[in-house]
């Protein structure tokens, strides 16, 4: 890759997480499809809402370096992402599915919220107002995010262990 | 995988995290040895002790359970711990490195708050009191290396900078 300097790695990283976000984007319609309750389709359809305004923050970062909005694959992504979909191939549709999609969405969120935090902080050093609201933004998104997973993740789990209970 | 209800998610998850922890702890000498920086290098020694008795805890919950303490290949930590050994493998050591290992360990932190976040629900819903308790202890000592990581950061950054405007 070579990364010699805080300026460089700053791209790096936009380029991770461009790339990790088009990954999302991606398997965010597999999720929608097998997810068996309406809360967590209606919380996943809106995730997909959101990560492509962040994708449009990120190529406006990617406008003002006067590069093009390319980005690095994100293995991190893929391996996050490769659980869940196998997950969603193995099993049918049900309660425990969706307890499982919520735990495989909350640790790509954390992936996100790691990376953004991240980015925030070397934008700061390197002086870029700019990026760092825009990144600051996304972040707080993220963050918000998770929450709401948590929250339904509450009512999903109970669901999963009536049908243990059943 | 067969999963067909809170019970088996739980052990899946279980499993899956054991893994996670495996693999960070064959990970870390690497990291420990590629860093620069002293505070850097202390701080990943610290989270190796930490790691283990955690790999412990985890131990313990299988024996409660009367289950071998078997992982489950964690394709998300595989990912997460390429991208980090794939930078230790190009770069020279230097404060540019250390930010990035910096960053890329706070990825592997927020996998496991992700993870530990998730089974302390799962296994209060499963009413398994001494789960509860150790899984919640690890919990907390996730949040605790992140913001460490956090604070290491804020110095290191200012290195890589440094290394920028030479």
């Amino acid at each position: 890759m070579s990364v010699t300097n805080l300026e460089e790695l700053f791209q790096h990283e936009l380029r991770d997480v461009l790339d990790a976000e088009r990954q999302i984007l991606k398997a965010l319609p597999k999720m929608i499809k097998a997810a068996e309750s309406e809360v967590l389709k209606a919380a996943l359809t809106e995730h997909q809402g959101v990560t492509e305004e962040q994708v449009g923050r990120l190529e406006t970062i990617f406008k003002s370096l006067d590069k093009a909005a390319r980005g690095k694959h994100c293995k991190g992504m893929e391996g996050l992402l490769a659980e869940g979909s196998e997950m969603i191939e193995e099993e049918e549709t049900s309660p425990t599915l969706d307890a499982a999609m919520i735990g495989a969405a909350q640790k790509v969120e954390h992936y996100e919220i790691a990376a953004y935090g991240t980015l925030v902080e070397y934008a700061k050093i390197l002086g870029m107002d700019e990026a760092v609201e825009l990144l600051s933004a996304t972040l707080a998104e993220e963050k918000e995010a998770d929450e709401k997973l948590s929250s339904v993740a509450s009512e999903l789990n109970l669901a999963a262990q009536e049908q243990t209970a059943e």
